[in-house]
């Protein structure tokens, strides 16, 4: 009989039994942590924190947060893995960097008991996501240094599947493996399979759904979130749209996916990670319960080559459920509405551009989904000035009619005013 | 107390032992194969033998040779892992592609088991040739479907090495990460310091040696085995120029490597293959036996997806010792003498168009090394025609003396006669 769950254990364990595990291996990492890292260690002492008077998870809000700045910071100070470093150098197996998008790269380090428990993780995802030892998947992240490529790669094929390594770039030399290997999965970002589409339809002639793909496992980047774009892959190209590659790449690759009859990111990584939410002005605990909107904060609770604790992600969640989804995992689900770096505040009211573009994408053809908010000062604002292109077969007279409906729908939606411009597309 | 060998049950199992293992292994490969592959059992019934009667390695002669030729054809078959695939589908763990270089492309696919054995052969070959836990090796090789990237990478793994994904390109971002990293090893084609030299020291401004790499672990092509082109890589970079990756892909990955004394492959897949000799012509097997020349034809001894028998790989080898070495491993040491593909025969001498570059070589800058030899009719030939570009630095009057030289290298070193013809470089 084909096994429901990835790490039945893990996956289905019982809230009380979670905080039982949580406790336990918190305290043991802790103990870890106060005696091997030198970040960690100076950091405590400094705010006259007392580790050893944690707990358990509710005690984790008397010791300071970590912030990616810090980390940065580390690994200036002692390059190239910081003085967030616990373990021994050669103990460590596999080192990622990432892409340096918010400032300078940071140099990710993990021993082999951290990559057990990584593709463990990860095969938690893909397997909830619908992947099966059936399926061949070609896997088109960068294998370029980034945790993406190698370490994905390993997820992927820790849940069995036959997995073939492509990457990125050269689309018609990967439509012919496609074609020739019989494959049936793809592992990319989401935004990949419509720059794909364009290729197999204008340059190869051939109907994307014809290609034979029934899986699509994506990550590292929005999108999927809206389902006016998720309906969209899936028409096009025949196949299941699976949000199932959800991580943080300085804590851990891949800990959250969508299951297979529910739309909402599971939290899978129980055992490794500590999942906790705060408020993100305060900084306070936040209750993990459905609605709840805050920042995830998060801490390992099993890592060996660089663990973290009180972990700001800067993601921003809304908690969606808690207690056993119908799938029967017990992680608590949510989705991911900003980025607290990129927060607006209008009027006692937070804004995210990805919110905005959510909106407007329910809107094409009347728009063309691509605005810009335009910012003359700091936040807070009374309310946004937003340059929206319109759709290319809107009329003049259609004009002011179309400026109204955004304004509503993004009042309705989000709860803040905006100042609409429209512009030609 | 550091180990001396990856893998020592295998690496120093005396030659009684060895073919002792071999041949519990083989008989229960032989009846797998019988059992399950479409192709042998077609191909053994078509041949009249009779696999039942094979007690050994001395009776494989009875079955027929398997080559490349068949691979394609029987992909072509049965896409896209032909009719040799012994296991179901659905146990291929990863799949790799070949560059397609000779011909249509061959999927190699490989089960959890012929992994777990692949990267330890890897892992012997890696830490035979010098890799240890303390190393920080940046994997340079192409990870997009080929066996040389992500399988690779895991065969370096193994070792405890710590491995920095990189792949090919992008050589300026290549060199940061080698400077922020600490990076004391790279992992690449023996071809690939010669270019990144030009980088670092044209467009950098960094000595090569400056970078602090201490070893470097070469495969893939050949190039190493001459020793003026190895000591030009060790004196530039100030590393260890170590032939670390010798594998054949449609069978394993790697499983030869030179050791830390000793410059000769020495055969490392033991209980993963079985490595015989025969002669290129006559197809008969040929003893493994110092100075004996042939080409090598493997048997695969406990492969899941894709086992060959009597495969024919088209290298030819000179087996350069037997017995122990003085580093205590007892597999065959060999060198690459050229391919069956492409030799010719010159009044009843063996001649491949590797062995006349080395020669060149070894003579730069006299010539540049670049040559060509004009073949106007099939093997075999009484002379060869060869044009060879001089130096730069040669004079006029010094071309007649040149050319002397270098027919009477290539009659030493190779035993038959060239004309030659010297061109500007």
């Amino acid at each position: 009989m084909e096994r429901k769950y990835w790490n039945p254990e893990m996956e289905t364990l019982a809230t009380g039994e979670q905080r039982r595990l949580e406790r336990e291996r918190l305290l043991k990492q802790l103990e870890y942590v106060a005696a091997t890292s030198q970040m960690y260690k100076k950091k405590w002492f400094e705010a006259g924190s007392d580790v050893r008077k944690v707990k358990g998870a509710e005690d984790l809000a008397a010791l300071p947060f970590t912030t990616k700045a810090e980390l940065r910071e580390s690994q200036e100070r002692q390059p190239p893995f910081g003085d967030f470093l616990a373990c021994k150098p050669e103990s460590i197996s596999r080192v990622h960097r990432t892409s340096g998008a918010t400032g300078r790269f940071i140099y990710t380090a993990l021993t082999k008991a951290d990559l057990d428990l990584t593709h463990d993780c990860g095969a938690r995802s893909f397997w909830s996501a619908g992947l099966r030892p059936h399926h061949r998947v070609v896997h088109c992240l960068n294998y370029q240094l980034w945790m993406g490529g190698v370490t994905d790669h390993f997820n992927l094929e820790t849940t069995g599947a036959t997995v073939f390594p492509f990457g990125v770039g050269n689309s018609r030399q990967l439509v012919r493996v496609i074609q020739e290997a019989g494959i049936n999965a793809i592992s990319s970002t989401p935004s990949y399979p419509k720059y794909l589409e364009q290729v197999v339809r204008d340059e190869l002639g051939i109907e994307p759904r014809d290609l034979g793909l029934t899986l699509g496992l994506f990550g590292g980047e929005p999108g999927l979130d809206n389902p006016v774009y998720r309906q969209r892959i899936e028409d096009a190209w025949g196949m299941k749209a699976q949000n199932a590659n959800y991580g943080v790449s300085d804590v851990l690759c891949n800990f959250a996916a969508v299951c297979e009859d529910n739309y909402q990111l599971h939290f899978l990584g129980t055992g490794a990670l500590l999942f906790q939410l705060i408020d993100p002005e305060s900084g306070e605990d936040l209750p993990m319960e459905e609605g709840v909107m805050g920042e995830m904060v998060l801490t390992h609770l099993a890592k060996e080559a660089q663990p973290l604790v009180r972990y700001r992600t800067s993601d921003l969640l809304e908690i969606l459920g808690v207690g056993p989804c119908a799938c029967g995992r017990t992680g608590p689900r949510f989705k991911v509405i900003g980025r607290a770096d990129n927060m607006l505040h209008v009027k006692g009211i937070n804004v995210f551009p990805n919110g905005i573009a959510r909106v407007l994408e329910s809107m094409v053809p009347d728009v063309t989904g691509e605005f810009q908010i335009v910012l003359d000062h700091p936040s807070p604002y009374t309310h946004l000035d937003i340059t929206v292109e319109y759709g290319k077969k809107i009329k003049l007279e259609e004009m002011e009619g179309l400026k109204g409906r955004v304004t509503s729908r993004l009042k309705e939606e989000l709860n803040f005013k905006a100042s609409i411009t429209l512009v030609p597309p």
